[in-house]
């Protein structure tokens, strides 16, 4: 038993019964949105209900997709801090800069709210094999859901994937895959081996649901905020899975009359100028975004030359008044350091472009100091020793210790 | 305003003023234990005001050294969730086995709730500059808290420690040194520093905090178990302090009439064969460890060759009817494969020592298939890339795909 009415095209609106394995749209091959009876939940899940339930992104189960709550595979997917900065925002003349730390979640990225929601679903369904294609850490949060269900897991990721993600897929037991291209080369592999080797799509916004766990981002950050919005968010963005999540998570609230004022915030969309898709479509002014030639990042995450769900991006970033835009490449780093070493929180490389899109936007005034402004920590950053070339000194116990060189 | 009396040393009872700064005892070079008023807290503090606090190791506040709340230094260390596990519980022939998966804690290991408490009482304390020597976790961790409390922070480390914990102290702005040695060498370079550089020893157990961060294991998996501790809890053992900590937090949660029956667990300190020093000091009935000598496994949190607090791990494990031992080091990465393919959980390689230890015990009778047994896994597997060979295929996109081969 649960909320959800139907599924729907977010495209063209055509309309699907919730109760049957869908993956795209199969008049426009676009991706389908769930659709909940809101006026029900109004009524029958009062904000209320919240109070004494555990802390993790399952107490908001009446706005969720399962049926069958036995059959959902989680490895405990508990809230995530909201951490306010002192020295980080000031550097940047603010009062309010917070970070949403998705790194603590399971397998070390927000990536494991999409899949665990996926994958509960599979398993509602009685799927026993799933394929994904990956830029890193939603191989290895696949692999980590899929073994939990005692699902046969296949992963298929760029050969320059970061090392960590190859080696949590190895470990979980999925057979993974190295590919001598990018992630949509990646994920035309799983599409054609769907027939022949009869797995579950379980693609970036090629299924239904991974963006129903997502949501669960902007549920929680309401909630964190006490049901008054941040004024600006700043997401990192590769599929966009978690934007496009947080907005309908908005919309449903709203609906169901839980947010204290209607004011949204800003949704910006975050990328590196090395892999621009949705931030070029947007200042062009078009909806679908043309596939971005060469791209390259260390950001891995957000290595996404072509997103399936481009418009709804661009139509979140749009509605909310925000932007999206690409910052250079070569300053990933000096981000990572400056979060690090001001408040000891890790910052991925996806999530270090959001503060060069922050000072940009400072600039242009289109975020103000006074904005209470959120940003979303996609991953642990220690998941990305490629991103960093630390600079150590060495001491020789051998030797006499120098300490005017400590 | 807390509820501490003074602190004792664990090996002479020499007394000390809860107020002032401290090290070892200076007596006998001994860790200093902190003591509490139990009687107070057993009237003060009743189990009822836990409800509604959030879901942080904090919500202990009244049995932890806090003086000043303001000056608590946190990244929010959100409680761990415990997970059950079936397919890994049937493979040992067992009914009840769960994994505290410590590696949701900020910078990925348990070393943060040691880390959070020690620098909030340093900076109680008003001191600006910390050092540590590290295997690796604590240092990263300390770095973090470091930064978040704008210390000067200095990181002593083995040359071979894992790449991450080098990466993740030199992002968060540490003075990072590699030391051709083991932690003992960079142990001691930390203590000389002492009056040269004038920095505070964070070092495990060397200062009094740590510990009762550490406490918090035991306080959380008492609330979580509903106050009946498992039968067995099988732990890493490097510098022993989360053992150590376990043990005390159960003794006061007994004193102030919390815990629903008297029953302990079995403390179950396990070694890798490469680093055994406390298993071996336990088998020959001694109380305080002999180095052990050339200390060598790719468990890099498990590489203490010699622990300060070896006689009060020693005490607890014996107290406990539990044991001390060491497993064969080659088998690491099979175990960390048999969890993260059976249940997605990632044991860091610490943690995988664990499952060698209940499989020989099993067998020796020491725990029963009926017991309800609790593996801590200390860290975030993620960080260990050294630890993990994987073998994977490789597809070329130039190629037609050979389906039989997938």
């Amino acid at each position: 038993m649960n909320f959800v009415t139907h599924l729907e095209c977010a495209n063209c609106g055509k309309r699907y019964e919730a109760n049957l394995v869908h993956n795209l749209c199969t008049a426009c091959q676009r991706p389908l949105w769930v659709k909940y009876d809101l006026e029900a939940l109004k009524t029958k899940f009062p904000k209320k209900a919240l109070l004494g339930r555990p802390s993790t992104m399952w107490r908001y189960l009446e706005m969720l997709p399962i049926q069958d709550p036995d059959k959902i595979v989680s490895l405990t997917e508990t809230t995530t801090p909201i951490l306010q900065t002192k020295r980080l925002a000031a550097s940047f003349g603010l009062d309010n800069l917070f970070v949403k730390d998705e790194s603590r979640l399971p397998t070390g990225s927000f990536k494991s709210r999409g899949m665990t929601m996926a994958i509960s679903k599979a398993n509602e369904f009685g799927i026993k094999k799933v394929a994904v294609p990956t830029a890193g850490n939603a191989g290895g949060a696949m692999a980590a859901y899929a073994a939990r269900a005692g699902m046969e897991a296949y992963v298929f990721m760029p050969e320059d994937t970061p090392a960590i993600n190859k080696k949590e897929c190895y470990l979980a037991g999925a057979k993974t895959f190295l590919v001598n291209g990018l992630i949509t080369d990646c994920g035309r592999i799983v599409g054609e081996g769907k027939q022949i080797k009869n797995w579950f799509d379980v693609s970036t916004l090629k299924e239904p649901y991974r963006i129903e766990g997502k949501k669960t981002m902007g549920l929680e950050l309401a909630e964190q905020f006490d049901w008054e919005l941040p004024d600006v968010i700043l997401y990192p963005t590769g599929g966009g899975t978690g934007l496009i999540g947080m907005w309908k998570a908005f919309a449903e609230l709203e609906a169901m009359g839980w947010l204290k004022t209607s004011k949204k915030p800003k949704m910006i969309s975050c990328q590196s100028e090395g892999c621009a898709p949705i931030s070029t479509a947007f200042e062009k002014g078009e909806r679908f975004a043309p596939k971005f030639e060469n791209a390259s990042t260390i950001a891995s995450g957000i290595r996404v030359p072509a997103a399936v769900g481009d418009f709804m991006i661009l139509d979140a970033v749009r509605q909310s008044g925000g932007v999206a835009l690409a910052t250079p490449e070569a300053d990933i780093p000096k981000w990572m350091q400056l979060a690090a070493s001001m408040e000891g929180i890790a910052l991925c490389p996806e999530t270090a472009v959001c503060l060069g899109a922050l000072e940009v936007l400072l600039k242009r005034g289109t975020i103000k100091n006074t904005d209470r402004i959120l940003i979303f920590n996609t991953g642990a950053s220690q998941k990305y020793p490629e991103a960093v070339n630390e600079q150590l000194s060495r001491i020789d116990i051998k030797k006499p210790i120098d300490w005017a060189q400590i």
